[in-house]
């Protein structure tokens, strides 16, 4: 039997609204240690990972490992219906063909079951290893949308450079061109407004901008993104989930075999 | 001669965004008593019937019955024109093809007057007679048009069951089920957040949602909205109209022959 | 060379969305007196001035007259890209064939360089010779943008008639007739809320309403507007731009020889 009880169940509905335009059908696998998910855009270009970690939920009781396959577009449709400050309570029985999402408004006046069919959805975990990362820039993720939004306006892709200066956000198309350099800085009056840069090794990548632009539906989730950069792996575009855990990103940097088209010259 | 003049004129402006979305066109009858409207929905299923009292208005003259036939559309867009705090009245001669609606800013620096053709438009007057509910509900009609409205992202009809203990409106689809349960909740800080249950007899009735989440546009007009249900009448979805009157919506639940698509198996 | 650095960056973003859905491609005329704009729209019936005099730059360095052609979506497209607290510097080399846009924040912290491919455009300058007008209307953006929207919904055309008490804005369309009256208001708490008729003649002219709605797209530059009428001029739709300038919006009255059609009778 599964039961898992969140008292801030506007963090469940805001995960939903943060990958649901990504992936269509995922398995959540859950466990002793927590809630999780992890499956590939539909296009099986990115990936995604979330983890919300047992302590975060006010209750969590899940006494055997279980993988609940659904459509996430659906579960977003019964999500909308919980109000922001309700609390969410997931429910499922051993072996059953369905899952409860419960939702009970802070005066308890209010009681909402909804009872969704789970999906059979083959999917094979892949195991990612830790690894070092050459720069990792950590900044207010509104900024981040913001900078994914307005270079979308102008270009298909961004190329992503990292000294110790700053970082430089580039891209080009048929209008022009763009760069969008942010500071380094640390001496900010509130600690989620800095830029801070980890550089062991300069580095310039470049991505798809409508990438990119997708995993920033996650920023009502945390005030910082933490954005990962090596030229041999993946970039991780990290979303912290208060107290619980996290949303992660991967996307594969493009190869610049035509630099013309995937990289503004800079 | 007609010349209504009422002071609060976003009260109108309220009238027509809550039914100009059923009705195409209709009377509004006017005598010495008030000014009102009955009409059946353009598909013949539900049936609106407006009151505004003549005390409500500020000045009310009404030399004889007229029956004003509009366009509920057009007369829609003449009164969007005029300001949320703007005074309006409407004028019409007796035998005339016109009505004129008069619309004076509170500092009266801006007078407008907006004339629109009349139309004849064939109708009888359906005779409503008072009757006995089993159940009444009276809830916020901010949570009734919640409650419609996630219904409708799930399913096509709503089973609306009172009990002694609350009100539960349930839903069933292609993607699940869903039930939401009201508790009866009159002590709370403000009588319009209470939640009441007059209960003669328990009920249960199924009705189509399309219409119900219509009627809720009428929520800016009343902070309560008062659902009561008998086995063998339509429905009355009340919403006062401020010490002037009313908007009533009638709508007869759907015959349950067939189980598996009216109604969820709750 | 050319180097206009504009402290308050909104006002150029606001110049462009009140003029960029008017007039596709134009030639920005930069000198040492200011930088300026004279554009037909694209059907060629309404004429735009835009005037920004050096004064009003944090810093001015234009070292010969030159004539930058550009397409304004485009440029609006880069311009949404600066924060409304940014400072904008325009700049360009003698002879190139570019236009860069850079955008500071406030706090220096983010600087971006948005770069433009500029295009030749053949145009004529016309010469506007200044005028004695009938009438002259000055009042709220505001309330006129409201006018010509809510006249929008009724029909196609305006007639703006002044006498000494007010000025009447007039439509007639297939749902039925609009006259909306301001009275000539000078005592008002604040000034741009007055409405100031300067009345040598009375005037009454017929407009195209799709264009005077178009006009006001500079509502967010100005709280007030000043119209200026005479019977055998184009009218002038000016919005002043604190301290810098203007835009000005001209427009010929319809000729009005077929009553029915281009004029309410009123």
């Amino acid at each position: 039997m599964l039961e898992l009880r969140l008292v801030q169940g506007s963090l469940l509905k805001k995960v939903l609204e943060a990958i649901k335009d990504l992936v269509n059908d995922a398995n959540f696998d859950c466990s002793a240690t927590g809630f999780s998910l992890q499956a590939m855009d539909s296009s099986h270009v990115a990936l995604v990972a979330l983890l919300l970690r047992s302590e975060g939920f006010e209750h969590y009781r899940c006494d055997r490992n279980i993988s609940m396959g659904m459509n996430l577009n659906n579960m977003s449709k019964m999500l909308k219906c919980a109000g922001n400050d309700d609390i969410i309570t997931i429910k499922a029985d051993d072996g059953g063909d369905t899952v409860t999402f419960m939702f009970e408004s802070p005066t308890q006046d209010k009681i909402s079951d909804f009872e969704m069919k789970l999906m059979d959805i083959d999917s094979e975990h892949l195991g990612i290893p830790e690894a070092e990362y050459q720069s990792i820039v950590r900044m207010p993720s509104a900024e981040f949308a913001r900078i994914c939004k307005d270079l979308s306006s102008i270009g298909d892709t961004v190329v992503i450079s990292v000294t110790k200066e700053g970082v430089k956000f580039s891209t080009r198309g048929d209008i022009g061109t763009a760069n969008i350099v942010l500071r380094q800085n640390t001496s900010v009056d509130k600690p989620e407004e800095a830029t801070i840069i980890e550089m062991n090794e300069p580095v310039s990548l470049t991505f798809a901008l409508r990438y990119m632009s997708s995993f920033t539906k996650a920023t009502p989730l945390s005030s910082t993104v933490t954005i990962s950069l090596s030229s041999e792996l993946p970039v991780v575009v990290e979303y912290k989930i208060a107290e619980m855990g996290h949303i992660r990103f991967y996307l594969a940097p493009k190869i610049e075999e035509d630099e013309d088209e995937s990289k503004p010259q800079v």
